[in-house]
C-alpha cells in the first residue's frame, strides 16, 4: 500500500464521517413514517451506519472497525437525534436530495475501502473483496429495511446494488495492473460509483424493465 | 470486577436460566399463531433465548457463550418443547403475564451482563457496552420476528427497547464512579429496567404518542 | 477422523458443487417472479449458497470455508446467471423438479458435513454439532427469505427443517457408538435426510396438520 499524505487521509475520514452522517440520516427517514420513537430511530441510525462493515470485519476475523473508533457511533448517534427531531425539515426535498448525494458518496467510499482492506488481508481475492465491498456498502441497509419491514432494497429497480457492483469488480480486476496507484484508481472506481449513483438520483433512473426478467403469472 | 459470593452467583445462574425459559417461551408463543410444527417451534425457541448474546460474542471475537456451558441450550429446548404442548395453558392469562415479567427479568439482567462483560474486556467503552447490551437483550426478539414475519419490536410502541436502553446507559455511565460496588450498582440498574418494564406490562404503557414524530403523509 | 479415500473426496467435492449450484438455482428462481435484476439475483444466489455455512463458521470462529477456497462462489455465481437468463427453462416442470432433489442432496450433505466439523472441534458436543449442522443446512434459505421478503421455511409446513434435524441428531447421537464408521454413519444419515426430502417433494407431504398446534383465535 503506498504512503497516504496527512492530507489526504484527513479528506478520507471527513469521507467517512460524511458517509457514516448519511447513512444514519438517510436510515432515520426511511423508517420514521411508520412511527418510531427515539430509541428505536438510533438503534436504526447506527444499525445502518456501521452494520454493513461490522459483517465484513466479522468475517475477516479482524476487530470491529468501530471499537478501536468510537466517533463512527458517536457521529451515526448524534445524526440520528438530530434526524429525528428534524424530520421535517430533513425530509424537505433540498436536504433529502443532499442527503441522497452524501449516501451515494458514502456506498461508494465504503465500498471501495473495504475491498481495499480484504485485498491488502490477501483474504479470497478476486471475490471476496468484491463481495464485501458490496456487503459492506449495502449490508446496513439491508439489514434497516429488514427490521422495519420495508421491501430490501435488493428487490426494487433502483440503481443501487448495480453501480457499487460494478465500480468494486473494476477496482479489484484493475488492481494488479496499477499496483502503484492503488489510491487514484481506488478514486476513480468510487467517482464511477457515485457518477451513476448521482445520475440516478438527478434523473430518477432505474434497471431498464428489458433488464428484468420477470417470470410470467405469479 | 470485585468478588462475588457462591451464593449470589447461584442466584445469578438461576435468574439466567429463568430468563432463558421465558425467552424460549414467549418465542414459541409469539410464532404458535401462526402454525407452526414443533421443529419449527424450538429452533424459534433455541434462537430467541442465545440469539443475542451469540451476536456480542461474536461481535467481541470471544467463544459463544452456550458452546462450554450448553445448559442454555439445554434449557431453552426443553422450554420450547414444554411450550410448544401447553400452549393453551401457556397463553393462559395468569401464566403469559408471569412470562411476561420473567422476561422483563431477563432483559434486564442479560443487558446488564453484557454490558459488564464488555466493560470488562475494555472493547470500545462506554458506547459498545452499551449497544451490545442492548443487542444482548432484545437480538434475539429481532431474529425471532424477522424470521417469524411480525413487525420487530423496534417499530412497536411498547415500552421494551427504551427501559433496556435507560438501564444500560446509566450503569455504564455510573460505573467508573462507583468501581468498587459493580455489583450494587448493576442490581439497580436491572431493577430500573424490570420496573419500568413490569409498570408497562402492568398497565399497558406504551411510548406516549407526543415522543413519537411521524411524517405526516405517507 | 478416518482415513478418506481420494476417490471419496472427490465424490464429497462433486456432490458439493451440485449442493452449491442447487442452492443458487432455486434462490434465483424463489425471488424471480418478483422481479428482480441479475446483480440483485446472483447476490442472492451466493448468499443462499454459502450464507448458511458462513454463520456456521462465523460461531466456530474459524475461518469461513470459502475465503480458501474460492470454487464455491465462482460456481454459485455462474449457476446464479444460468439461471437468471434461463429461467423459463430452469422453472420447466422437469427441470424445477431436479433442482428440488438437488437441493435436497445439499441439504442432506451440508448438515452432516457440518455435524462432522463441529464434533472434530469438540465444540458443544452434542448439541452444538446439532444446530450449527441445522443451522449450516438452512441458514442460506433463510437469509434468502428474509432478504427477499418471503415466508420462511421455518413458517412453512413443508417438510424441510424436519428431516434435517431427525438426520442431524441421529447422526451426533450414533457417532460414539461407531468411532470407526464416521463416513458410513454419515452416509447413513444424509441419505435418511434425502429419503424423506425426496419422498415430501415427490408425494407433496407437509408437516400433518395434527402435529401442527395452531392457537385458536388471532
Amino acid at each position: 500500500m503506498q504512503e497516504i499524505s496527512p492530507a489526504l487521509n484527513a479528506f478520507v475520514v471527513w469521507i467517512a464521517m460524511g458517509g457514516t452522517v448519511a447513512f444514519a440520516v438517510t436510515a432515520v427517514l426511511a423508517v420514521a413514517p411508520k412511527g418510531i420513537d427515539l430509541f428505536g430511530a438510533c438503534i436504526m441510525g447506527i444499525i445502518t451506519a456501521v452494520g454493513g462493515g461490522t459483517i465484513r470485519d466479522v468475517i475477516l476475523d479482524v476487530p470491529v472497525f468501530w471499537a478501536s473508533d468510537l466517533s463512527y457511533i458517536w457521529v451515526a448517534l448524534g445524526a440520528s437525534v438530530i434526524a429525528y427531531y428534524a424530520q421535517q425539515m430533513m425530509a424537505s426535498k433540498h436536504v433529502y436530495g443532499l442527503m441522497l448525494y452524501l449516501d451515494g458518496i458514502a456506498v461508494a467510499m465504503f465500498a471501495i475501502q473495504a475491498a481495499s482492506k480484504v485485498v491488502a488481508q490477501e483474504f479470497g481475492v478476486p471475490l471476496a473483496p468484491i463481495l464485501l465491498g458490496i456487503v459492506t456498502a449495502i449490508g446496513g441497509g439491508l439489514i434497516r429495511d429488514v427490521l422495519s419491514g420495508n421491501e430490501t432494497l435488493l428487490m426494487k429497480k433502483e440503481l443501487y446494488a448495480v453501480p457499487v457492483t460494478l465500480g468494486t469488480v473494476i477496482y479489484v480486476v484493475a488492481l494488479p495492473y496499477f499496483p502503484e496507484s492503488e489510491v487514484a484508481l481506488g478514486t476513480v472506481c468510487a467517482l464511477i460509483i457515485f457518477a451513476i449513483r448521482a445520475a440516478a438520483i438527478r434523473w430518477n433512473l432505474s434497471v431498464p424493465d428489458w433488464a428484468i426478467i420477470k417470470l410470467g403469472g405469479n
